[in-house]
Parts: structure tokens; sequence; C-alpha cells
């Protein structure tokens, strides 16, 4: 069925989404970019509308998709001035594929009730492939009912969507995501570099250790770029460390320890610091190399 | 074809490995244990003989095992009084299926070059139900010549074996093995314990991630043992702490940092003063849940 739809945030990830919405899923799409010219090109592309703020994009809509940058951001297109929230019919739905605090959430889903809308913290996994192939994975938080009528929409885009629980459980499963991989990286990352000190190839250790015990989706897809040293591509490094952050204050709040991933966001810090900051995630093994 | 083997060391891993040498591989295998009633029950079990010292047992064999404890375990049963190195054969072969320093490896790749034998370092990975499957991973370190001899006869309990180099070259690999397991599990107990705290629910958490960047082995084959707490199998943080060990002294040695491995070697040293010395690797996660 063809749905009303607005999509806010045309970056990496949510360009390629909301085109998998107007072709794919054969809705019609309104958009709003921040940098409007990305909204023409956009609409040059996949036909379509685009709006001069998310309240214009949201007025008509049945579902309104976000993918923008962290809390402010999402604070910024729900709640705030010209935001969604303003315009929404009632019982239109907001889906905010944005990674970011449960607290912005649950406060977007409180605003939102109050106000007879709906909103569903929906953030993704896949990177920019999964963006671009339309299979990225969706984690869910909120209510069913919403959900319920949110999925078949999404599924333009996603692979894989699950309900996770109540307002914010999407993003805390996207932060045990995060977490498990930055344990997996700096691990290959110290694996790696002692390999390369003690003459080994690297290549050769790969295909005998990733049949076992030590496997992991980054060994197998991300050990050619950390040995050719390749990082210009993936999931940059500005964005994991806001990951890392949101996930460290959600640990703090509860009274969960992150030893780990506190290091590890420290490190990502060098990464940024020898200018790396768009670098994919497993560029982490530079921090543990010689300068040359 | 046949051989003259010898095993040295009938724990966990040792005992169906020299199982397999002389049931798969047909080999005429004599065996070896500090504790000499495990020796009988292992020729009760598989027929062979049973040697009172590591030099008899390897008097008359072509290929000499070993799977013993550490460094000094190895020493004894090469270099040591009655060690196998007094009584083999020229031109025999001691393979060493132990997890060791590369130090030690190289010690005995000179000393048995000089007595005009064969050294291998050839540690495996597969735990324990590898051994007893016989689809271990065995990490060679040594030359060329004998290696060609051992493979088959090393075929008998492996899946997957390969020459990694020169001497210690297998003990270098194991290594990054241990060192990308380190990360990992450290990763996962670090999400878990966090989705436990904010009440996710694991099981449907891991259903979700696992098909994407945050996928492991790991994740796939132990997250239900880390939810229910058993940890009463697989490999036992006391010999993963040997592991680390070893790691941390070689990357000292050739100027390598590991400061993620550095850190979970010390929260296994919590795991054992919480007295879970035997329990397996992923009882990591027990150090960052409320006490009950």
């Amino acid at each position: 069925m063809s749905e009303r739809v607005a999509f806010i945030g045309l970056g990496v990830m949510g360009y390629p989404m909301a085109g998998h919405l107007a072709k794919k899923g054969g809705h019609q799409v309104t958009v709003y970019n921040r940098n409007s010219a990305k909204a023409e090109a956009w609409v040059k592309e996949y036909g379509g509308k685009s709006a001069p703020t998310p309240a214009a994009a949201a007025k008509d809509a049945d579902f309104v998709f976000a993918c923008v940058g962290d809390d402010p951001d999402v604070r910024a297109v729900t709640t705030g001035k010209d935001g969604a929230f303003s315009a929404m019919k009632p019982g239109a739905i907001f889906i905010d594929n944005t990674t970011a605090s449960a607290v912005v959430a649950r406060e977007c889903h409180a605003a939102a009730k109050a106000k007879g809308l709906h909103f569903l913290d929906a953030p993704v996994s896949g990177g920019s492939a999964g963006a671009q192939n339309g299979v990225l994975t969706v984690m869910v938080g909120g209510d069913p009912e919403p959900y319920a009528k949110a999925e078949p929409v999404i599924r333009a885009y996603a692979r894989m969507i699950a309900l996770m629980g109540p307002s914010g459980a999407g993003q805390h499963t996207k932060m045990v995501n995060q977490i498990c991989i930055a344990g997996i990286v700096q691990g290959m990352s110290e694996g790696f570099a002692l390999a390369e000190k003690v003459g080994l190839d690297v290549a050769k250790v790969v295909e005998v250790i990733s049949k076992g015990a030590a496997q992991s989706w980054q060994m197998d897809n991300r050990y050619k770029a950390m040995m050719e040293g390749k990082f210009e591509f993936g999931f940059a490094v500005d964005w994991m460390r806001k990951d890392l952050r949101v996930s460290l204050e959600q640990a703090r709040e509860v009274g969960a320890r992150l030893p780990l991933t506190a290091l590890v966001d420290q490190f990502y810090g060098d990464v940024q610091q020898m200018g790396g900051g768009r670098y994919d995630t497993c560029s982490l093994i530079l921090r543990l190399r010689d300068k040359k």
C-alpha cells in the first residue's frame, strides 16, 4: 500500500533509505534536509517532494522518518521550532532511525503521546552498504500498535526488524551492538599489530583462526582494510565515539560498568587526533602501528 | 601408513588427541602421563602401551607428540631429565601441541637441531570438544621438511593444519587467536551486562545483532552459557590467563602494545578470585554482574 511518508535527514544513511521508501516501498515521500541542495538532488533522483522545514515535510504524512546525527538533532526535528511534532496529524507515527540516547527516545515518546502522536526509536545497523542495498537491521523500541503499522513500511530498507521492548529499547539494543563491536575491533587490532611485529603473514593467520573461536564478522569483513590501511569507507570513528558516549552515559545511569568500552572510546579519540575521524571504525589498529 | 608414535600428556586435550592417533590414525601409540593411572586408563581404552618416562615413551617413535601445561612442562618433557630428547632417534620429530611461549619453542627447536632431531611448535584451537571430535585447528611453526612428514599424522585429530612460519610462528598465531577472543568476550560481557541492567531480553538481542557487524563465534556459541550462568565446561580461565601472560610477554619483547589484553588478563584474575579458575572463558561476565 502506498503511504504518505516524510523523511528528515538525507545523510549517508538517510539518502538511500528514503530512496528505498520511494522506489521499493512505492510510497509518496516528502524529504527535508538541512542542506537543501541534497534534498533537491534526492527529488531529482527519486521523485517526490522536498519541504523547507521538518514540520512542512511531516504535515500530511502518516509516517515520519528521521535519520539525523545526535540527541540535539533529534530534539530539533521533533519537538524543536518547526519540528515535525508541531505539524503531524493525530495518530501519525514518528520513526527515528538515529542512533541516539534512550533518554531522548523516551522524551520524544512522552512528547508524542501528549500530542496524540506515536514515537518509535528505531536505530539501524548494517552501515552505508546496508542502507544502499536496503538490507539494514532495525532495532525498535516503543508501543506494539504503532510498531505493527510501521513495520511493513520500514521493510522497504530493512532485512530484519524487531520490536525490542518499550521506548528506548531500540537504542539500548544498538548500544549492545556497538559495545560488542568495540571489543572485537580492539582485540583484532592488538592481535594483528602483534602479528605484524613478529613477522606473521596476517592474511594466513586470518585464514586459519577465522574458522574457530576467534571468528567474527569484523575479522571476515575488515581484516583486508586493516592490512592495507584503507580506511576511507564504512562507519566513521566520529559516529562511533558518539555511540560509545551514549552507551557510557547509559551505563553510568543504571550502574553498569563498561571498562573496555571506556578505554576503546579513548582509543578512538587517538584516531581522531591522528586525523582519522572520518575513517571506518577498523582504523583502531592505526594507533598500535609504528609511524613510518 | 601406521607410524610409531609417542604421546606425552593425557589431559583434557591430550587424552582424546592421542586416542585419535591410535584409532583414526591407526598408529602404534605409546603414552606417558605424570599421573600414571590416566595412562593405564588410556591403554585400556585404546590399546598401545604406556611408558614410565617421556624418554621411554619416545625411544622408538618417529613422531613424539606432547600436550602439557606451560613452558616449564615443555622443557621438562623435552630437554629435562628423562625428557624425550635424551632418547629420540636421529631424524625423529617432536610435535608440541602445548600453548606455550615462542621463546621455549625456539629453545627446543635449537636443542633438537643440535641432536639431529626436529621440533615443531603446534598449538591447537578448538577446545575440548574439538579434541574429542578430532577437528582441531593446528598452527605450526618450524621447518618445512619435518612439517611435511608430520602433517599426515597430525591429521588424525585435526580439521585444519597450517605451517605459519619458522619456529615460534605456531605459538605466535595462537597468541593472535587468544587476543582476539579476549576482546570479543569482554565486549560481549559488557554488552550483555548492560542489556540485563536495562531490562532487555538478551536472547532476542543476540537474535537481532548476531546477523551483522557484532556477530562472532563467541556470540553464536556462548551467549546461552553466559545467560544461564553455566560455566563448568570449555576452556578454563586458568589456561586463558597463561595464554594471555605469554602474549603479553611476547608483546613486551617486540615492542607491541596490548592494552585491552592486559586489562582482560586482570579481569580474568577477578574471575579466579571469585573461584572461577576452572570456568570457561565466557565467565568473564560474572565480574560485571551484581552479587545476589
